[in-house]
């Protein structure tokens, strides 16, 4: 039998947290690509950070923190600790002494002019992760956010890592903005490995900063689009809530409502001229299945709280079994 | 009274240890100018590292590693341990955790074209340090070392960090090549130092790969040939062996014997085409004095070894006295 051929868009842990479960319930049937969405990278103490790239590849090798959400675990924090000594800025990210050790490899070959595909590539090789991991695009793209500055009280835009980790996301967004993705092309790979998908995924991300700058890449909205694979999502949102606190502040600049529904029709029915053939709500959000259908979203209800053992793995056995059904009626 | 404008030219632990004793003989009563070798700088993993700058400002700062004689007390090494899992090259460096913000914050800095000269001085804010720290040139000159190359034989030249850190010196050395001296420039402050210096020191520093590599920056050599200050040396011998182990391997290289007296002579009189006027013995190589000051450098013999406590502030002392000895002789 050919192996199943999955595309996942990721952003950070809840991404890493599910494609856990995918490997899980998969084994060694599938072949699973990650397009890892790239628009909060930013380079810092000289740095090229990456940080959902690092947090699939992190989490597919097992090294991941999952207290923190972020970095590697048995962390030590010596370096940062010296670079807020020397009082160097910017002093509100945190980076960990065995992380530092991925972003230098990672600026050094950037820096001798390999690409972004191929310093992943070569970073992933060390962890053998049970996927093909590949950025978005090799062009910098970054998401800004446009804010009232606190101090000016002029509108300025700032880094989406400024905005999430300095202010908490606690700034209004007015805006993002996701810059460079206008000339941007999409990394070699992504769109044949959603034009030669089985399934295509949008597992339980931020829409706004990490499934949209994905998106805004030219190309690649039209690719999955066209795909003949089924796309699957899964919600982000639990009981009506953001899982991790502040999407919320995202899909409130973009005026979405933070619910199930809101973000099923945000991405929109692929039978229109959106994406999702379907949607997965939390059980929590149940209520909402009949709305989702009623927008042309095959929708179903199962637990998505992926920090209770055995989610995850039974999330991606729901959304492969949904990619299936959508699939078959397709074919019927 | 005016202060004492000292002038001390250094390599790494060795001149670090001194300067130790001269700011603890000196108190506030000196201004204490340190033009360091950079000639053993060497980029790794993308990072600018500058050996014997930090070890003088992390010696004055007081949190050098006094065991291992490089590096930051306290020290933890997991990014290091992360390099090599990836494999990254070199394998045959270390650096330590702490150490690292160093190295990014002058990386960073030196890459938004800030000159050596300004980074050093950046970061010795940080430590306090009771002198000025300056590099000998803001130009790239690295010592390469010829040798035999051990896997095939042929001749080659390798940067002084392989030769003396993966081969621990025992390549045979053909020659020593101080690189990009030929084309460099002194450093801001270093030819003015040497020129308004009273006193002029030699710290017990490698002759052939710390102080040479000095030497040979153009204007350098005959700036001190034509300073008013007397220049006294510290022999790094001690009862006719290398205090750590591997200079006698540079003297070799050169046809230099690795004796208090050899090197006197190849420094030279500065009554002859040399720079010494005084140098200073170990008490084990008394012997040499007579045979010393018969080239015309005034000689004395004493306690130079650093590591027994108060010897580095009595030599010092010594080096001071037999300075000052030297100027009234002279005004006489």
């Amino acid at each position: 039998m050919a192996e199943l051929q999955v595309v996942v868009l990721a952003g950070g842990v809840g991404a890493a947290r599910f494609l856990g479960g995918l490997v899980e319930t998969k084994g060694n049937d599938s072949d699973i690509t990650v397009i890892s969405n790239t628009a909060d990278d930013i380079r810092l103490f000289g740095l090229q950070v990456c940080p959902d790239l690092d947090s699939v590849m992190y989490g597919l090798g097992g090294v991941e923190s999952s207290d923190r959400g972020w970095g590697r675990e048995n962390e030590t924090f010596n370096t940062l600790e010296e670079l807020r000594a020397y009082k160097a800025e910017p002093e509100w990210f945190q980076l960990g002494d065995r992380d530092i050790a991925t972003h230098l490899i990672r600026t050094q070959m950037l820096d001798a002019g390999y690409s972004l595909s191929q310093v992943t590539q070569a970073l992933c090789k060390r962890w053998e992760i049970p996927a093909t991991l590949i950025p978005m695009t090799n062009e910098r793209v970054e998401t800004h956010v446009v804010v009232d500055d606190p101090e000016t009280d002029h509108v300025k835009a700032i880094h989406f890592q400024e905005w999430w980790v300095r202010y908490r996301a606690s700034l209004p967004a007015r805006e993002f903005l996701t810059i460079g993705a206008d000339v941007a092309k999409p990394a070699p790979g992504v769109l044949g490995a959603i034009g030669s998908a089985d399934v295509i995924i949008l597992p339980p991300s931020n829409p706004v900063v990490s499934i949209n700058p994905i998106l805004n890449v030219p190309g690649i909205r039209q690719a999955l689009r066209l795909a003949n694979a089924p796309i699957v999502g899964v919600s982000p949102i639990i009981g009506g809530e953001v899982v991790r606190g502040m999407a919320d502040k995202c899909l409130a600049a973009i005026n979405v409502a933070a619910t199930a529904s809101g973000i099923a029709a945000y991405y929109g029915p692929r039978s229109g001229d959106g994406l999702l053939d379907a949607w997965i709500v939390d059980e929590l959000d149940e209520t909402s299945v009949k709305e989702i259908s009623q927008l042309g979203i095959k929708t179903v209800a199962t637990k998505t709280l992926m920090s209770e053992p055995g989610v995850s793995k039974k999330l991606a056995e729901t959304v492969l079994e949904l990619a299936n059904q959508v699939t078959k009626a397709k074919d019927a």
